[in-house]
């Protein structure tokens, strides 16, 4: 059945670095409040294990923390709780290679990485196949890149590739707030209504 | 051709009021900076003719104005081109109906409505079936809501409702940014690649 997900371990991690500015060179991003909040409750929404939030710079990282704390302790944990749910999947990581440790630590597995390119490439794969790949009990950890993109190096040592999003138009600049929802719908919205 | 969208006519309004706060009051919502810019980008990709920000309150249409100014005129304008394309799809507007007529004297037809309800009703369309009907050459405008979404009265009185979004999960709290983008996906995305 398509709309069977119960086979599928997927986890997300947002990446702060290394990422690439608007000249093309590789950064460590800023987190963004608004990066957090949507990402989880589309997380949330799609039935992901974990949204790993990944930068190395330790002010960061608090202030990571310090957003997810707001919702899901004290007062904003009882003021709302639909946040609260959706921020309590996430959890701070210096690399993407911490969060590929913990979905091991999880699971006894190690996740196959999956990247979304601009570019379509040799390797790249379509959303519905992959759509049906997913089922196939295996974990994977779908990286999504803040600023300018994931670095090229990273890109590389992907295991997956899917193929860019595309509009109707030649304009390709979805944020990572829509980029993010479209692919996990993609992936895993239910076509035939609930 | 399922990916043939040359007779689509579709515009976007993001609507400020009437909306709901988190007691189910009718409200006048903020100006988010973060909705424009992703709205806007959203709507680029997918070809969406206008992006109408609807706001009655004066000082949150001259912030949106700001907002909008700042990366079509001057610096902005040449610093990020992407970022221009994309704000200078947006018209603030006072109401719905304001977006609706300047939609008449554009095409001289009148627009018929939508909205996706987060409840599944009677008169509920699938996205799949819309996705057919939005190729008939009419012009369409689609209601996003801010806040807690669009009041019921306002829901009432649309041409069409979308069925909601189902992910995998009963969680259903995606932020308007996510919700659009999903949206717009599902009736205008390229399936089969590009």
């Amino acid at each position: 059945l398509d709309d069977d997900f119960s086979t599928v371990d997927l986890s997300i991690a947002l990446v702060h670095y290394p990422v690439l500015n608007k000249n093309g060179e590789t950064i460590a991003s800023a987190v963004t409040n608004l990066d957090l909040h949507d990402l989880a409750r589309s997380a949330k929404t799609y039935g992901v294990k974990t949204f790993y939030v990944a930068t190395p710079l330790v002010d960061q990282q608090q202030l990571a923390r310090k957003i997810i704390g707001h919702w899901t302790e004290g007062y904003g944990k009882t003021y709302n709780p639909d946040r609260r749910d959706a921020l309590e999947l996430i959890k701070v990581v210096d690399y993407v290679a911490d969060a590929v440790d913990d979905v091991c630590n999880r699971c006894s597995q190690v996740p196959e990485t999956v990247v979304t390119s601009a570019r379509k490439t040799d390797r790249s794969i379509g959303f519905e196949r992959f759509r049906g790949i997913l089922r196939d009990g295996k974990p994977y950890l779908l990286l999504f890149g803040t600023a300018w993109g994931i670095s090229e190096e990273m890109i590389r040592q992907a295991d997956w590739f899917l193929e860019p999003i595309y509009g109707t138009t030649a304009y390709n600049h979805l944020s990572v707030r829509a980029a993010s929802a479209i692919i996990l719908d993609r992936l895993l919205g239910r076509k035939n209504g609930g």
